[in-house]
């Protein structure tokens, strides 16, 4: 595993973030463009908050994990100045998106929004100390937790009581987002935000009999059987155990460590296609047809956060399991995802048999964000492994 | 062309409708099951309005169309009381999918859901000329138009005013909606009804310079270089090319014909993959990446009403140019869509290569209408042509 660090070190840096700063920034209008092709074309001028947000907290992060380089920082502070003068309604909640000039698109129905501007106002007071950051990335992270028991408002269009069910998806950004912003937070808001959300993800969304972990369980945390209930995303999942690691660690609960790796391989297993390679980016937990289409494609995402908690895995424990399971996702990601022709970003998705299926490095959902933060989680992390030795 | 209204009326009758009727019926608590395997297995049991609709109106057509077979009434009939006790809220409105029971899961979003409805009850009152059939048919059809401006209502995300769009789908089952409700609306309502509407899709949805269709244009009808401006649909604007034309041949307007006929062909030819066979489910208008992952996949319904179109088409000039296209698209889907193992009804969803992706015959979005429709519609035109000779 010893050479595994300054691979992942060299796409990042000489790679990756070299295609964001060529071909992302509107110096015209603020923020950033993420809809770019493998040519490096803008196709289109909208602005996603997702996108947006996230970019802003990857610059910050590489200017405080990498090197204080001021090009990144005066990057971070070009997408929040964006963000600032246009990014929220009077109630202070995150539009989904704007138009390349920063009029509103799309309303905030949308939480992830809020999740990923917390985020990125945080990383960016980390770097910059301003109070008007904090205050943002506060008030935000406290909207969410109001928002909460339902993310969409009147958005929503699930009719109350029939079937009331439970989303995975904010319960496991709030593990990652509560310790990205303890130097904010405090610890205290850290260990109480997390514990429940720990405890209902170990103990409800995962299936203990099965070994799935459910993307959707009813209010009271049990499996539902219709095509929300039934659905699995694995990757997702993954992703998952990889801030539950980390939140073991923080808080020296070597059980909860355990407790994620065992899960992370099983979603893992589940989740191999053993035709053609690579992870499903949807499955039914009863094995019938997911609702959506593309359940078969291969996500960057997917393989991408896996590779991450593999390399968590085996920093922790050393064993030959996660050893010879990243090799085998390594191989796969940097095969498929990576751009052997033009360099830069990765692509993002592939179909089942592993063909490039879209040719943009960025689009609605796909920006700044997946690639560097893995090529930089795990470079940091296996660097580690290989300086203790 | 001699053979093809044969086979097409052998599929309907001995394949098609007796797989509906074998497995389709929930004697339990009213309505259809729609999510059945390719083994006849019901994976899920949640009535989405769209697909109850629709097969309400595919059994009242064939007992009108094609013989007075009890059991198709009492098909129509079984699911007529399921939505009628259970469809509605109180205004009116036509939920969009209801559990098992009937209570309703998810609110009425969707005006699709109305249109189909409207047309179900419609269809039913030919074939049982009940007061209340009327009723509901008409109350639904005026609350459609009422609702027209924003279809969404409170649950509409867009962000009034930055980019407002106007969507092809409903002025383009407004065509086909008002045709089909003609004998309970009356001529006057569909002439008013239709001639708005035909302008709107020839002159602003069409756009003449590239001849393709947009799925959606400004306010003002004209191109929005967005993700959402930029799509394209080729088998929903076919669609509304046969319905056009059926308007044209029942107003004697042969000009209109003619231009639906051609823009018919311009979507096909524009949206047919040059390299593995097969139409396109989405497509973007300056060749970009659209953000649905599902684009190059190969749907049912996009080739059933394809051909639909190009019988109509045969059957009104005789075109060799009708007759290559039509037994292109027909040796490609009866190859790749129709069951070969199991028979019944056909399966929806192919990778771009062709190959079947879901093993489901129904599901939420796929019910008793496409297949049966379209081999009804194509069985009856080719029969009249046979017969004119």
């Amino acid at each position: 595993m010893d050479n595994y660090a300054e691979i992942y070190k060299s796409e990042l840096l000489n790679e990756v973030v070299p295609f964001w700063e060529q071909y992302s920034v509107d110096q015209k209008y603020g923020g950033y463009f993420t809809c770019i092709t493998n040519k490096g074309v803008v196709y289109d001028t909208d602005k996603f908050m997702w996108l947006q947000a996230r970019q802003i907290w990857m610059f910050a992060t590489l200017y405080q994990k990498v090197k204080p380089n001021d090009a990144w920082k005066k990057m971070a502070l070009h997408g929040a100045d964006f963000l600032e003068s246009h990014g929220r309604d009077t109630g202070g909640n995150w539009y989904f998106s704007l138009n390349q000039h920063g009029a509103p698109l799309v309303q905030p129905y949308n939480i992830f929004s809020d999740c990923f501007a917390a985020m990125a106002f945080s990383a960016l007071h980390q770097i910059e100390p301003l109070a008007k950051y904090e205050q943002i990335a506060k008030s935000t992270f406290q909207n969410i937790l109001n928002r909460r028991g339902n993310s969409k408002g009147k958005y929503n269009k699930v009719y109350p009581g029939t079937r009331n069910l439970q989303n995975f998806a904010l319960p496991m950004i709030l593990c990652n987002l509560s310790l990205e912003m303890e130097p904010i937070l405090g610890s205290d808001t850290v260990q109480e935000v997390t514990q429940s959300v720990i405890d209902l993800i170990m103990n409800n969304f995962y299936q203990a009999q099965s070994g799935l972990v459910l993307e959707n369980v009813s209010d009271e945390g049990k499996f539902v059987d219709s095509f929300e209930g039934r659905l699995l995303n694995p990757g997702h999942a993954i992703e998952a155990m990889w801030f539950i690691m980390n939140l073991g660690l923080r808080n020296k609960d070597y059980d909860l460590v355990k407790k994620a790796e065992q899960i992370m391989y099983q979603q893992l297993e589940h989740g191999w296609d053993q035709e053609y390679g690579g992870i499903f980016y949807f499955m039914d937990y009863k094995g019938h047809p997911p609702q959506q289409l593309e359940w078969d494609q291969k996500l960057w995402w997917v393989h991408l956060e896996t590779l991450v908690a593999l390399a968590k895995t085996y920093a922790w424990n050393k064993s030959p399991k996660a050893e010879a399971w990243f090799k085998r996702v390594h191989n796969y990601t940097w095969t498929h995802f990576r751009d052997k022709e033009n360099g830069g970003e990765w692509y993002g998705y592939l179909n089942r048999e592993g063909k490039v299926s879209l040719n943009l490095k960025g689009g609605k959902w796909k920006g700044c964000f997946h690639v560097p933060r893995a090529l930089l989680e795990i470079w940091k992390t296996l660097e580690k492994v290989t300086e203790n030795k």
